[in-house]
């Protein structure tokens, strides 16, 4: 069976969670402390991020963007009108188009400030840059995320899904971001009615349960997190 | 005839260009000014980022990555033994990786903040941030370029381009990256033979002609820039 080093709330190995469990492939799941630098990860990985995915047709496939694609390669035809990545080159773009957007902006504005801050921050040793979050990144990363939601909700009224009439890479990029600041709390739904409607559509796939049962020691989730009709 | 929105500057654009020239296509090269965040742009980007890619069968390709996914999947295949991207779906798996580790990872450490503290900054007005760099930045960004260059010269110890026995994305990425630090006279040299080598041997191509007579107005490039016996 294919093995997948990844934390449970990195949003880049949730993304990777929620697209097996669409293809109905499963995984070992391998919890990584990626701050660790362990030596047989770094093997897997050199750049020494999760996710990774292992498998015996290869040795492995880093980074969640590129266990997309792989998958799409090898597995994508076979899915037929479940495949999370569209035939046409065009379709693709956007699809590509919008799964960066979360993987890179969204991220970078969002999502990784506030899993590094609130989470990471509890388990790191001091010397890895662990210790007290820093409250102005996640007063930044907390303003971000409302035109996020504002431009999600913006593409959910011309179309079905994020990237258009199907559910694709790009809803599932962008649903697992959320769904970690989701989990702090952190998201204000009611900026955007159409985003919270696209996300509980999201969330109520049965990929999304195991995402759902995960929990950080000590730190409870929000009220919304679990809630399919929050 | 394409359009590419790019920066002569801009590392991820500068990869464009070089895959363009690679495949024998070309594009009417239009400079675009991010910082101004020009409406007219924002409509082809919402990221408001460069390389953008337009031509007549599609509106627009976002992204020096979607770009080489795109056109890999529009002319790849009448490419041949030039093709970019391999044939398999491992050797398309370590060549993302080496895309990647240079898109993100060299970018992030060592080409976007030198960039945009020694070029972007000169051009920016200071209420887009422009203004003189920051020292602590570009110390920083110059220190780890070592290892990156470290990391070229290991790979090309076992094999004859970055990825494989074959040119590819990863080494056009590379090279891309490396050709803006080169220019502000940041890279090393000394620190690895090997690596000095190869990109001696990607400098040479045709392809790199046309970045290499680029000039920043009032910043002449360091002296190894235009020789390709550096």
């Amino acid at each position: 069976m294919a093995i997948l080093y990844h934390h449970p709330f990195c949003p880049f190995s949730r993304f990777v969670r929620l697209v097996l469990a669409e293809m109905g492939l499963e995984a070992d799941l391998i919890e990584e402390k990626v701050w660790e630098r362990r030596e047989g990860f770094l093997t897997l990985n050199p750049a020494g991020t999760t996710p990774v995915l292992a498998d015996e047709q290869i040795a492995a496939v880093p980074g969640s963007i590129i266990i997309a694609e792989w998958l799409d390669e090898t597995r994508g035809e076979s899915l037929g009108d479940r495949r999370l990545l569209p035939q046409s080159a065009s379709k693709r773009v956007e699809v590509r188009r919008l799964m960066s957007w979360f993987a890179e902006k969204f991220a970078e504005e969002v999502s990784v400030p506030l899993v590094q801050e609130k989470i990471y921050k509890r388990f790191m040793p001091s010397t890895s840059g662990g210790g007290a979050p820093d409250p102005a990144l996640i007063r930044a990363a907390k303003n971000n995320v409302k035109y996020h939601l504002q431009y999600i909700g913006y593409l959910i009224r011309q179309r079905k899904w994020l990237a258009g009439d199907a559910m694709t890479y790009a809803d599932l990029m962008a649903a697992a971001h959320i769904s970690v600041v989701d989990y702090l709390g952190d998201i204000p739904w009611t900026e955007d009615e159409t985003a919270r409607e696209w996300y509980a559509r999201v969330k109520s796939r049965p990929s999304f349960r195991t995402l759902i049962a995960d929990r950080v020691i000590g730190m409870p989730p929000s009220a919304a997190y679990a809630d399919l009709d929050f």
